[in-house]
């Protein structure tokens, strides 16, 4: 935070009190990698782990938006407080946001009990899984009851964004095309729940059977782990008009209540997952914070010029930054 | 290489006389993260650069591989030789490519002037783009011309892929809903060339003159930084027929006669970016690599511990390790 501004204390009170203005202040300066957001999301983490947390995908135009926002409606009917977190593809040159139909969510905006956020997938160097956990945490320690991360794209971030999720939710339409065979296989390890929107579409009943094929498929594999394991169903909604939302909300909740179950040992070991692998990917951020600030600009120019005029090749060329960085080179 | 493997300069040798099997083997040591594979890949660099390599990127269900398959049998018939390189989304847990309707292309399998690689975008830290960017290198440096680089999915990293192509291509069908808006204008930045396939579609001409809408708004501040900037033109294609695809093979040769021109200034300039790029790219995975191995798995599981009992926040736990991998901690 900038001088003049709240200090870390009084944010993380704010926050810890569901304040919307301090939770804003805090994921600005999360965006802003201002060293200040470090120190308040260390403050808050003791207080998150509340929250149930929704992932929402599927490919581009499967009305993953509306979805959201027909759970955030059924979530506020029975008296939850959300959470959205909207992780959105981006210019890799601008780096802003786009809203998009989000515009649609807007009706939501005004509910108190409800926190919009929309995440860039800017920048190479981002870290969009950090992020994205980052605007969890504050959500979470804000007392949001559900959280719901939704993301467009069948990239490997935001695979890695929703995989993060307690219930993962893979949204499809009938009648994709082709491709949509590649997406469900890749996604299929991923999803708790399977959702074939725009139901009333031709060709649904195809599109369900074929889900369900693929969950028969791996159903005994996953049943041989552990006889009790989840297995996946498939639910047709028409988002726009609200039908089969319930029905989903419902699911979400069944699958909740399997994660509980036996104690939360099913709960333990999936955190102990996240845990590890949040922790992993922080320290690669955090070595690559430290490691930009010993690469000067005249040396990755130099490493360049090398490479361009045929001096070297860029392989060696970055075993020898690599070195200046661990202190093992001349640099 | 593993022992009684050919060794790298036989290899390298191989792959410089555009030997199909070399080229594969090579490309199945980058997969593995061979040590061998590095070395043979600095010793080929000297012999690239001379390709010209097109992107092709774009929702799922656009016809992307269809385009792909035409635009090879479009340089095939004008004797020149193709690689391709198709990278797909995959499984965060299984980690193997999909191929989906790859199988299309096959009829170009028995063509000794076509090689094609398909590429998982396997796990968080399996670097997508560099390894891209090898599989490239080999492909330049066994003589193909042209090197089409496919990607299904509009995330950061696939974003990234197609980013580092001569010429990149943005494909799109009219029809696809209100997320393509969005699509569009993330990757709008990055396009040469833009395609509405399936172009007899209910809405062509709609889509078609949105995207030249968003062409014409981009224009100017395009020329105000290079007066002869390149304007993308909006390409209809039907694909599957093979139709429109001439002329798009031809607005891709005129982008490059338009990179080359100027005794190759623009190239120069965009080789530069691209290094410098690749440069950093690879300077962080390395560090990684190295990182790894100064990470023990008790350490790693000690800090998930310490985290999992309330002891310690990620961010604080992460420094840690990051201080153990810097040589600056206890560790």
């Amino acid at each position: 935070m900038s001088p003049g501004e709240d200090r870390p204390a009084a944010l993380v009170q704010g926050i810890l009190e569901g304040d919307v203005r301090s939770a804003a202040r805090l994921m600005r300066a999360i965006d802003d990698h201002d060293p200040g957001a470090r120190e308040a999301l260390k403050q808050i983490y003791p207080h998150t782990g509340r929250a149930h947390v929704v992932g929402i995908t599927g490919p581009p135009g499967v009305g993953k938006s509306t979805l959201t926002d027909r759970l955030v409606e059924r979530y506020r009917s029975d008296g939850q407080t959300v959470g959205v977190v909207a992780v959105d593809p981006t210019s890799p040159f601008t780096g802003g946001a786009i809203l998009g139909d989000r515009i649609r969510m807007q009706r939501h905006a005004t509910d108190p009990g409800v926190f919009i956020r929309s995440l860039a997938t800017r920048g190479q160097f981002g870290g969009l899984t950090p992020s994205t956990r980052a605007v969890i945490d504050v959500l979470d320690a804000m007392g949001k009851a559900v959280i719901i991360v939704e993301t467009v794209g069948v990239g490997q971030d935001e695979v890695d964004v929703v995989a993060a999720a307690h219930t993962t939710l893979i949204v499809t339409v009938p009648g994709l095309g082709d491709d949509v065979q590649a997406i469900k296989a890749g996604l299929y390890e991923i999803g708790d729940l399977f959702v074939v929107n725009k139901c009333a579409r031709e060709g649904a009943a195809k599109t369900v059977s074929e889900l369900r094929a693929l969950i028969e498929l791996n159903r005994r594999p996953r049943e041989e782990a552990d006889p009790e394991a989840w297995v996946p169903a498939v639910y047709g909604t028409e988002a726009l008009a609200g039908e089969g939302v319930a029905e989903l909300a419902a699911a979400i909740d069944q699958h909740r209540a399997w994660l509980l179950a036996d104690d939360g040992r099913r709960l333990a070991a999936w955190r102990r997952r996240q845990l590890r692998q949040g922790l992993l990917d922080m320290v690669r951020e955090e070595l690559w914070r430290v490691a930009r600030t010993r690469l000067s600009d005249e040396g990755i120019e130099a490493g360049v010029d090398r490479i361009a005029a045929g001096r070297d090749d860029p392989y060696s060329a970055a075993e020898k930054l690599r070195d200046t960085i661990l202190g093992r080179g001349d640099g």
